[in-house]
């Protein structure tokens, strides 16, 4: 039982914190296992959430906890969405009602809400090199606190784990434990001979004690090995960890785990076991999403060229390439979580003569910048990025936003960089890519629903009008996804006089000329683009509208270059003036200031604008 | 004997090409390798360029071309300077007059000059990845020629190798040859666990010829492997890469090799086995390299505060952290070919409370862009990185280049990024990233010599005034090392009567907002930098200008967002106009242009100006 103090938690049958949890028996801890996965299973279902990792790590965090204190030692969570159990144990049990929603509970760790988080950094495999860093600054001081790095055995696959380990094994004698979370998954089954290597660990006997280093992968890395450690005995685990904080020397302790254990509809789950859920509240929606769009017609083009092949990160479902693997299944390849290996790999697959499609979320492909840089672009290789969540993603907060490949992208040579408005272009836009036989070409679109068809009225250098007015004013260049919500700020402006132009370039790289003349033939200019404002479309047109002698007046509307905390994608974007109102608004304050200007010829008049 | 054919490589006693190799006989080998090295060592340091490395595949590569047809067969060299023998056995040793020269023979493969060559990237670690894309293509097309990958053991220090491993030996049943070339370095010796480890297998004896899947690193990758092969025995060699070919698998071929061999000099040099030799004919020059200033400062800075560490991926000497590293020998890392780990590692020292100075040449750092994005801004952790090389290199062409670093850093949120334009400012400017204790910084400058102090005369919002006339209409805003250049173009076009104010704003990001009132105050703005346009600093202040209602004009003067070859540094400043005479050109030639407008008011007026 345990022990009943007054309050929530007690009521729950949680422990209020760490301290009390270090009091429980040892007899009463399968129990508290218990009441954490139906608190989970609860909570998560309501608010939406990463249920499968946490309910793999129940027993696993309990162990940590009671060996380790969090507030003293430094335990670092790889991939954080495993860290709900940590979060529950650590005294936030009372915020799960507000989890991944604006101004809640990260659904990762955060240092900014707790003295018990480090990081917030979700990108895999990191943590291994933090841990290094981090325990060789403490030994520089002289202080003697444990680290600790729980990661997941998909997230060995990643090569910065690689570079970590073979340098942990420099200086094996610093305290510093390595929690292998091994659950033969990262968000799908883990790939290569990692996976078989720990596969043929796992086999070993969990009763089996000795503890003397295995002559497999991490004998070789001449680190301490304990294990296989059953992850969901509490006991086992605890006794673990205690002999590997003992022995003051960097050791792995491999914890055999299940995802979604305890929970059969996450454990029966082929697909990713239950990996995240959504909201129960949510109605559905209407519509169909970029990705189903994507997943279909890349079915279609493949259907038609046999050279069409493509490549996921560990994410083959979420990146709607599942109906292409069943279709074509030798024409698809998961590396792992392993982008660099993905894009170059790409390019050894161009230049065996394939066009090779990298399908990847737009937070992740800034891991692979150089590869895209110097092995594909350097080369004028034809492989087309196809890149899902651009923009504001949502709930997953900083580390997840898709704000920064439309920043770094465009300083490739010679890539490409198409956004769809809608789902017609989407098709239109991919195939267009795929015809592009040198050098990298970019596909980027947002999360969520596609939104209908919305037909150009005419075009003008590759430019799409989706709205002209010949006495039109003001020009707004609607940057992909961007663009339904330009036409309803046009019609909102529109009923105070101000007629609007609506353009949408499509190939956003290289910026369309085009958009010099146009801005020229209206008062004002504003681009709309769901992305960090720094190197991206707006400051990229106010470079060349600067080549003109009189420079057209602009304002760009972007996501700040700040990272941006976790909400719902419709709330950040409308903090952002990048909905119907906020673009509508930006409109009418520089069209009107403008006419409020007393003396709009001298040039050292300062208006600092939008 | 070779055998005598007409014509000058007769002469040499080298074959023609790669057919009259594969007819010389067995015995007549050891005299050939001793002629290539002859000619390499006479023919690189009349040029300079990478002696060290070549020295030591001599041999390797002459049982390569007998044993694979590169015109047929996919020869893959990873950081291709070790290419050399390679170009001379494949009919290009009548060009090596011209390496590393404008318009000669590239320092590294290069598909355009032969159809021998396959990549033209010299960034490490990269080749395993093409290896696996390019053989799975070849097998889907039903194609049966060999991949062969030519890997350092260096470059296995780089989780893009691992990656790569990882992946390979999910199919290892396919024709593909890893030629690991382990001479027990990179540019510096192989570091951690993976140097031990091949060390643990030089260490059997050569004539065990057993061929078993050794139970190591590579058995635990399911990959074969044969050897150690003495890398100097050309049979032996020959005798491996014939049987690996005839497997039909993926097999590692480890050839143990001596870096400089042959060549005393390089042999006994212990900094770097002449890795890289400057060319006979440079005079000595005067004055003291940016990286000798760097190397003397952070010494100082370091013995004042002992919270200071450094880090390096594999370039102790190359970035001028030797004396630091002498001086303070527990407070620097050398990570291997590693900028992801470095980068991270450095989050984990800073939030142990140390301020890691990661020094690394600019090309590399983007292979870490996300870790400098996510691990340590998001963190707002105080690293700073020390980016040297910055802007155009030189002779190693275009995956050496400085030029990508200025156009993707800035969108990293907090970032602060200097750049000194004198020794005094690099000094300055180096305590200054070291006193920021929020977020990173980063110090760039380009190769060479520093050059003379510049003092400035004055200072406004944080930019330095280097040259001011009340009557001034143009402003020319230097970054950076382009100060010196600036300063004499001011004094080119003062003889055209042109009154030039000459600013260096220190700080590029954030951008100075004084900027803009400073350009508003002048008729034309002309900004310098030594990188890549796209995203780079003229574009950046474009934008701030479009924010003004009448944006001042605007002139940028960058790099093309090209991939640029190999040539001599001033040369290739002086075609893209970023030398004293292309600054004071492009000041006349847009000055003369306005006085000839015919009617500024009109704005539709088209002017793409340059």
């Amino acid at each position: 039982m345990t022990r009943q103090t007054a309050g929530p938690p007690a009521l729950l049958g949680l422990p209020s914190g760490p301290e009390e949890l270090r009091d429980i028996a040892a007899g009463d801890l399968p129990g508290l296992a218990i009441r954490i996965r139906r608190f989970l299973v609860d909570a998560v279902l309501r608010t939406g959430g990463h249920l499968g990792p946490n309910l793999g790590v129940v027993e696993l965090t309990i162990a940590l906890h009671r060996v380790f204190d969090t507030a003293h030692d430094r335990v670092l969570f790889d991939t954080g969405h495993q860290a709900y159990v940590h979060k529950v144990l650590t005294g936030r049990w009372d915020r799960f009602d507000t989890l991944r929603q604006a101004g809640g509970l990260s659904g990762y760790p955060d240092p900014a809400e707790s003295e018990h988080d480090l990081m917030r950094n979700s990108h895999a495999s990191t943590a291994l090199s933090y841990a290094d860093g981090l325990a060789t600054a403490l030994r520089l001081r002289g202080d003697t606190r444990h680290v600790v790095a729980v990661v997941g055995d998909g997230a060995l696959t990643g090569g910065m784990a690689w570079e970590a380990l073979n340098n942990l094994a420099a200086a094996p004698d610093r305290p510093l434990v390595i929690v292998l979370n091994d659950n033969g998954r990262s968000y799908a089954p883990t790939v290569g001979a990692i996976a078989d290597h720990l596969g043929a660990l796992r086999a070993r006997a969990f009763d089996d004690e000795r503890g003397d280093p295995w002559p497999g992968f991490f004998g070789i890395l001449r680190l301490s090995y304990l294990g296989p450690v059953d992850g969901h005995d509490t006991a086992a685990v605890e006794h673990a960890l205690r002999q590997a904080k003992a022995s003051g020397r960097t050791v792995v302790v491999h914890c055999v785990t299940t995802k979604g254990k305890g929970h059969p509809p996450a454990e029966n789950d082929e697909a990713d076991c239950q990996h995240a859920v959504n909201p129960r509240r949510t109605p559905a929606r209407a519509g169909r999403s970029w990705t189903q769009e994507f997943a279909e017609e890349i079915v279609a083009l493949g259907a038609r060229n046999p050279d069409v092949v493509c490549l996921t990160a560990a994410m083959l479902r979420p990146t709607g390439l599942h109906p292409f693997a069943r279709r074509f299944p030798h024409r698809v390849f998961d590396v792992g979580l392993a982008e660099q290996h993905a894009v170059t790999a790409a390019a050894g697959l161009a230049m065996g003569g394939l066009h090779p499609v990298v399908a990847v979320y737009s937070t992740f492909l800034t891991r692979a910048f150089d590869q895209v840089l110097m092995d594909v672009a350097l080369h004028g290789l034809p492989v087309t990025f196809v890149l899902d969540r651009a923009g504001i993603t949502g709930p997953d907060g900083a580390s997840h936003h898709g704000m920064w490949d439309a920043c770094v992208l465009p300083a490739v040579p010679g890539i490409r960089i198409a956004e769809p408005r809608d789902p017609a272009r989407l098709r239109e836009l991919l195939q267009e890519c795929l015809t592009q036989d040198t050098g990298p070409t970019v596909l980027r679109f947002p999360k969520g629903r596609a939104g209908p068809d919305l037909e150009a009225i005419g075009q003008v250098g590759g430019v799409d009008l989706l709205r002209a007015d010949p006495s039109a004013t003001v020009l707004l260049v609607a940057v992909g996804g961007r663009a339904e919500a330009c036409l309803r700020a046009a019609d909102l402006v529109a009923e105070s006089g101000i007629a609007v132009t609506v353009a949408d370039p499509r190939w956003t790289t290289p910026l369309p000329e085009v958009l010099g003349e146009l801005a020229a033939r209206h008062r004002l200019t504003v681009t709309v683009e769901d992305n960090a404002g720094t190197g991206g479309f707006g400051q990229r047109l106010a470079h060349l509208l600067s080549r003109r002698n009189h420079p057209p007046r602009l304002r760009t509307l972007a996501l700040p270059t700040e990272f941006l905390p976790h909400g719902e994608r419709p709330d950040l974007l409308h903090r952002h003036h990048l909905d119907a109102t906020g673009i509508a608004e930006t409109v009418r304050h520089h069209v009107f200031r403008e006419d409020t200007m007393t003396n709009p010829q001298q040039p050292t008049h300062h208006h600092p604008g939008g």
